[in-house]
């Protein structure tokens, strides 16, 4: 009795598959500081717990397939504030920003098809890519380029006849690179002259240290063939909630990504209600003061990486994360034996291995990726003992 | 510029493609009772609602890719008072049923396999198989014999090499039928003797009126080859929490599902949360009250059904649907007709029509789903202007 092909070929996650190690290292009372997972520390809005706390329905009801009319309203809204100019009907709720790169993925290409996406990538478009049989048309971006662009006839040179789409992150998971105007301006010109879509996942928008963040929706060449995935869950600190979007001014995408809503019903309802509660009260400051607390922990981040001899790192301009090429042979092992071999006063770190975002197998092996989602003086903390760890593997 | 083929052929909800009419409808004062969708009337359990009123985190973070480990150990023991002997192991908690029926899909078959399935069956099936590019291989069931299984030969006839697994709904939408044990074991049987799987959609479970209920995990045969996918919304009227589960002994098929689970990260936390809350205090007579509730609907509905002229349809023992031929040529026009050129009392009703949940094009032309989800007068009454519109639309 065979499972599926892709049921086999889908990768577990890279950044989970070490929980059962850190869970060892704290039954021997060893603490661990999670650089792993992009789970912001920071405090979910009060709006939303007290639209949840106070939610009047009796019933729990299906909600509409494209999303709750009012809070789309107010996503509308949201969207224009940030100079994307569009209405509720180019909006559609999504259960995460995960159902919305699987909606997107799905409409654009078929089994067999492909999509370009710069590599290192946000690991689960690899999850994605293998349940919907899309192939990933990696391009590699290098460190000591602070990941951004390759030339242009680079990216040109992987289009072939099965290309529907490129695939961008800004600013990045895992790399916290925050693509220029200019250089989003390359890619709708390739998405033009090729007549294929572009697909951004902009969920870290407001993540924005130097510089501006570019929208695909600024560029009116993109208006038709751009398709934003978004989530509330960095933003607003509500991972858990579950509640994305897909925003797109195409009709033929937005018709299909209803009937795929419509197959699996609804978003959850009374997140939504939640969000929509935040978009009402959100404060003048709040962005401000978030971004100003992670650029403080970014930038102690790097400083304290930047100490570490031969570690390969520009300083990234948005998101929460940094990936850096690390004096290491074998990240995968490295991670491995910080949680199972190491520790510092008592303390560890755990690393998001860099292979894991990397579709070309090979790629990857010295490179790791770490989320300042923790306060500073503990994130100096942590990458001192990365510091240690390190020297301990390599004379291990 | 074009989208992908399945984005395209994803076929729109038969459920909910009249609303637009149903809106125009209550603009002109008629009102509506909607029939069309499953919906329960019923209140949500005040133990959901003060679990999630009263839900402690501060920060609302990802939860288990599994699930919530708690909440599953609640589950697996929810199992076994139901005679299904799984542990918290053996259960994925999901985004609903609709990411239960999505992952249990792909985990079985690659693209261009098939799934065989009776018709009428649920209709979201088919958009699920058109988003993995799995083939439906539909076995038409009979209003005359109460939607139950044709002969064995009948159903073996039409597995092929491409054959992945058998899809089964029990107590079912839409027909209401409750599959027998023996049913169960001729399915098992085929299952055994062409070694393929069999999914099972249990979210009406306790939804029976005459007989019992019999899982897949009842039968041995089944333990290693059954995948059950299941539900809360139904059962404790929480449509949109979005809490379901994939239920499965087979250690391939969880490690693939598990899989599925870490790319969309997880399911949401706060109605997990609801959902063991429920199961924690859930009082002994509630699915007592519950099913005699809705045995009285269903009997008000089938008696007044079967007072119009020329209806065949046999009492459905299970869910809150029946599936009804009426003397229509052309039930989507039926459908239509009821809320744009109909009133009786300034009332109409919503029907889903039957071609909705047939693959086979040219079957169900006839035959309407009724959700019986309105106290008994109300149903009563409904009917009753059903057997009008009838009248008039033939007459028309």
């Amino acid at each position: 009795m065979n499972i599926s092909t892709r049921g086999r070929k889908i990768p577990p996650s890279p950044i989970r598959k070490l929980v059962p190690y850190a869970i060892d290292a704290k039954k021997r009372g060893v603490s661990v500081y999670h650089l792993n997972i992009g789970q912001p520390d920071i405090e979910t809005p009060a709006s939303f717990w007290n639209a949840v706390h106070s939610y009047p329905a009796r019933v729990l009801a299906y909600g509409n397939s494209q999303g709750i009319p009012e809070y789309r309203q107010w996503l509308a809204k949201y969207y224009r504030a940030n100079n994307i100019d569009v209405d509720e009907n180019e909006i559609l709720v999504t259960t995460g920003g995960s159902e919305a790169i699987m909606f997107a993925m799905l409409a654009v290409a078929d089994p067999g098809d492909n999509i370009i996406v710069l590599e290192p990538f946000y690991t689960n478009y690899n999850g994605y890519a293998v349940m919907t049989d899309i192939k990933l048309n990696p391009i590699a971006t290098q460190p000591e380029q602070g990941y951004h662009l390759p030339p242009a006839e680079v990216i040109e040179s992987k289009v072939d006849e099965r290309t529907k789409a490129i695939l961008i992150c800004s600013p990045n998971n895992p790399t916290g690179t925050v693509l220029t105007g200019q250089e989003i301006e390359i890619i709708a010109d390739i998405a033009e002259k090729h007549d294929i879509f572009v697909i951004a996942d902009e969920v870290y928008r407001e993540f924005i240290y130097e510089g501006v963040h570019t929208s695909i929706l600024h560029i009116p060449k993109l208006h038709q063939r751009g398709i934003i995935v978004d989530s509330i869950s960095k933003r607003f600190s509500c991972c858990g909630a579950r509640i994305g979007a897909v925003v797109t001014k195409n009709t033929d995408i937005m018709n299909s990504v209803i009937k795929m809503g419509q197959a699996r019903l609804c978003p959850p309802t009374v997140e939504q209600y939640g969000a929509q509660a935040v978009l009402m009260q959100l404060s003048e400051d709040y962005f401000s003061k978030m971004v100003s607390e992670y650029k403080n922990r970014r930038d102690v981040t790097y400083e304290e990486l930047m100490k570490i001899p031969d570690v390969v790192c520009k300083k990234p301009s948005g998101a929460f994360y940094i990936m850096a090429k690390l004096p290491i042979d074998d990240v995968e092992e490295f991670a491995k034996f910080l949680l199972t071999d190491f520790s510092m006063d008592g303390k560890t770190v755990m690393i998001a291995p860099g292979p894991g975002f990397y579709a070309t197998s090979g790629l990857g092996n010295s490179e790791v990726r770490i989320a300042y989602v923790l306060e500073s003086e503990k994130m100096r903390d942590a990458i001192r003992i990365l510091a240690k760890g390190i020297r301990a593997f390599n004379n291990r």
